[in-house]
């Protein structure tokens, strides 16, 4: 999917929301732990029930690599089954030395699909170009990350004055566009954003974080929205796990309309 | 396998050779082709002919993980086969927060019986220290990479004056301790192995990049060993792929074993 594809459906759903399939089998309704594949039993539903009000899905790969060959399964499964003009994001965080990063960009966009993949910086240029040479596919790489420690060593300030995190930004906005590099902000990070933007007024950015990690979702928009929205915000625990029973998924749509339309309210 | 065990294998065989299973099956002799699961037997062989010689295996994960389901299969089959007194490496590059990096830990620590995965330090403690809680697993976290890019952000010096890559190997090291993180140093690097050693005198230091990439074995003895030897040297295609026929396991010895003997010049 190009930019322009992605503009146009956040503006025709009003919405730029992304929900995260971070499925744990040991979390999903006791149920569906007698269907065939219950990990692809539940996204399927969450999808059906779920893709009128959102844009993208993003599938953390940690959870279906866990369940091994099965999770694999359950994983291409669900990749399939998400319509065409629904993003997907393969939340893997890859990047290695230039023949391996290859390797990953082939699994991800070629054998599997996905529209983009998250990418670690720390490798440099060499470890990112490889995922740059497909067209129409993105890479989003990590810049200010939502959890605790990320105030490690992305918040190490350089003798230029900068963190860590913007001059990732920055020198990395240089070896793509904003047609095939997005950035990932943490929701719990919002007021960076101000700053962000100065650098990258144009580029798309995933932020994850709003829910269960405490983010706040009109903050994001406040900060970080640019003319053409430029957000994907994505909550998973808070929706996927909204309801325990049979209706878990009619429960995951409540929680995804909530949003949707508060992000209705927040669209330029 | 624990610090103890280790030093004890690289005594014994005098070797401190870590030998890449970066298996390509577009790379592998023809013969093999007809195999059920080429990319296993080739592995196989390998293995066969070369573990009286090498102390470790790393498994370059991108390079299954492009095969799909297939290439899971050959994954683990290939893990299995390694025998237990040969240190192994999933070079999966992996890290994600907390719940996340759980996952993959059990991936790679239950699931395949790894010693150790290799991650990227970018998102800071909460997304290495759910690894670190394995008993006699290992995290081997990026410091300085082999490839060019990584002067990109691992070289940026911070106001304190230390370049990213070192403040990332100090404060790591108190995560945990030289029983259960090693550290990532590209050969091409070898001579920032001597302010490095001044960081972590007692760490094991992974160095991949001798043999294709370039870099030099004595250097990286030179400046990197100490008195427990504290290195694993890795080579990948240089050994396994010597030979392109049906004697391409003897090849890959022959390789590995000149290396092999260098080593034993060396050790201390």
């Amino acid at each position: 999917m190009n930019k322009e594809q992605l503009i146009k459906e956040i503006n025709k759903k009003k919405s730029f929301l992304c929900i995260g399939l971070d499925t744990d089998i040991s979390k999903i309704p006791d149920h569906l732990l007698f269907h065939e594949d219950p990990v692809f039993s539940f996204n399927k539903e969450i999808v059906d029930a779920t893709k009128d009000l959102c844009v993208a899905y993003k599938l953390n790969v940690a959870f279906y690599e866990s369940g091994g060959l099965k999770g694999w399964e359950s994983l291409m499964k669900t990749i399939k089954y998400i319509p065409e003009d629904i993003f997907t994001i393969a939340d893997a965080k890859r990047g290695d030395i230039g023949n391996t990063s290859k390797m990953y960009a082939k699994t991800f966009f070629e054998n599997m699909n996905f529209d983009s993949v998250t990418v670690s910086p720390y490798m440099g240029s060499d470890s990112v170009e490889p995922f740059l040479e497909f067209k129409d596919k993105w890479v989003i790489l990590l810049a200010l990350t939502s959890n605790q420690g990320s105030a490690d060593f992305q918040n190490i300030t350089g003798k230029d004055n900068n963190m860590l995190y913007k001059n990732v930004i920055s020198i990395s906005s240089k070896w793509g566009s904003d047609k095939n590099i997005m950035y990932v902000v943490g929701a719990t990070k919002a007021e960076a954003l101000i700053e962000i933007r100065k650098i990258i007024p144009n580029h798309f950015i995933l932020v994850p974080g709003i829910g269960t990690q405490g983010g706040n979702l009109s903050d994001v928009a406040k900060y970080g929205m640019n003319k053409e929205c430029g957000l994907l915000v994505n909550s998973s625990r808070s929706i996927i796990y909204s309801g325990n029973g049979v209706d878990f998924a009619q429960k995951a749509r409540d929680s995804a309309l909530k949003i949707k339309l508060e992000m209705e309210t927040l669209l330029p």
